[in-house]
């Protein structure tokens, strides 16, 4: 990348090295999960300042589409995306890794999750403005408690490992996040989300990075229990139909997606997120006691790792060949 | 409905019998060219006041997914609502039918149609603020050029009688309208999009009504004429494909949509535009030479009735054994 503003000592540098070897431990964890399918990689350029890998996997064995996309974009901020972001027009470093999973199977939950830091200001190493974001938050077709309980089960271990982070906080804004206000539902199960983590910035790194590296144990292990499991024509029906809402998420309300549509970003990155097949069928409502109303019930804020989970064990879940985890 | 605020002599009245007319109309008319399925009616109401009529039909033998809604809401507009619409939080009255109609084959193009009026104020006969909107537009999968001129010459046939209405002017608009900047391409062929028309109130609502009367003829030709193209799996894919542009245009960009879904519209009438089923490939690009790289070029602003259209004809319909259009 031309003139790369940041010298390596920089948290701009450190944050862009270390984004950069989480997109390698990902996709290698994806595509040994796969055995199949193998990432495609595209380098691109932003004309004015920066730019990005994006790795796609599309039609594996076990994935159907899986973007993992890391970059490093500066200069001057413009004056749209200054209005969005609430901050003035002025020089600015960004740099971040982002990825989706979609997997085939409708009992594997496709997942999401990005790590980013932001600096604004003339000088990197003193900035005027910076802030630390992230998160990651699983959305399963027909969800299982013990996964739920797993991923947040990881997530809350990362955050306790680190004073900067706090579970519960950001769990409760993952929900408050990903919701559907004219669904009156979640995207998922949830997981954690923060933003604008200013204080400490060796300590925000590293738990970034905990939290980066850590992404493939809160997933990977679901994946491997549930691939196995049978599925049929109606349970790639309901598959698609809930991928219309987690269409229905990003592109009404997604504050990374609007922005970098609106901003001129690069449409393909931004749009890897979206899920490789949507059906959208009208007033679809599962008819009482079958595994998709079962289904549906879970696609509210809760308190997964608490004592006594008032949710029902869903029948696929109750007599899944599959086992249970953890 | 309870309190209808409007007389019958009303132009709210009229125009709210026109559009359950033309409803009927439009839904004859898909019924008969289906042969096989039928609408399913679902009368709705607003808690605020007044409500809808919306008719879908799913699963034709010709048509995929078809909605025709009709509404006459009314009450005192939420400040949310007027906000979006810069207008004052006062009484209001808001009647129109709007309608989307996805087709099984890739042959046969989506179309959407909107014909409404909008009054604000104490006195509806006497209002502070009113105006008529509406349009039709058409978006093909594979275009073809005999269609886009059937399309556009109907419109402009009906502009062309009422002197408050301007084919020129109306179909710019529509291109600038249905533009989806990230693709830099425009949703479909265009046809006609106006707004904010006030004036002679009379003379307007005889040009919505012949407006609305003829969206039959605009589209049943297009549709008897192509749906007897065979078609194979590979079509369907770039069917799909399109379908995911025509998602990303609804959610990200189509005011209606936007505004139904963050004033607490009724979600499934608003949704019903969607189509039913959806595609995103990462970065696809046709072969160049290919029916679907030849499809690509009608996705501009173009000027379909004049003289020398420029466009080329693509290879599916100079080959069609499907014959052209006047």
């Amino acid at each position: 990348m031309q003139n790369y503003p940041a010298g390596p000592d920089s948290m701009a540098a450190k944050m862009h090295s270390m984004v950069r070897d989480v997109q390698q431990q990902i996709t290698s964890a994806v595509e040994s999960v796969d055995e199949d399918a193998r990432f495609r990689k595209d380098e691109w350029e932003r004309e004015a300042g920066g730019g990005g890998l994006t790795m796609v996997l599309e039609n594996g064995r076990v994935f159907e589409k899986a973007g993992v996309n890391t970059s490093a974009v500066y200069g001057i901020m413009p004056e749209q995306a200054a209005r969005m972001l609430n901050v003035r027009s002025a020089p600015f470093f960004a740099t971040g890794v982002s990825l989706v999973i979609h997997a085939r199977s409708p009992f594997v939950p496709t997942v999401h999750a990005n790590f980013r830091y932001f600096v604004l200001g003339e000088d990197l190493d003193d900035p005027e403005d910076y802030w630390f974001g992230g998160g990651a938050d699983l959305t399963p077709v027909y969800p299982f408690v013990a996964d739920a309980r797993h991923f947040h089960r990881t997530w809350k271990a990362v955050c306790d490992e680190h004073s900067v982070a706090d579970y519960d906080a950001f769990k409760s804004r993952c929900d408050e996040y990903f919701y559907l206000p004219h669904r009156n539902e979640t995207r998922g199960i949830g997981g954690i989300f923060y933003d604008y983590l200013k204080g400490d910035t060796e300590a925000l790194f590293a738990f970034s990075k905990a939290a980066a590296t850590r992404f493939v144990d809160s997933y990977v292990p679901i994946v491997e229990r549930r691939t196995g499991h049978r599925f049929d024509a109606e349970n790639v029906l309901f598959q698609e139909i809930r991928r219309g809402r987690y269409a229905e998420f990003n592109l009404l309300f997604d504050r990374g997606t609007r922005f970098g549509i609106q901003t001129g970003g690069r449409t393909e990155s931004i749009l890897m997120s979206m899920p490789p097949r949507a059906r959208w069928t009208y007033d679809h409502r599962p008819e009482a006691g079958s595994p998709e109303a079962d289904a549906l019930q879970f696609f509210r804020p809760f308190d997964w790792l608490g004592d006594s989970a008032d949710i029902k064990s869903p029948v696929y879940e109750r007599t899944g060949d599959t086992g249970v985890l953890g």
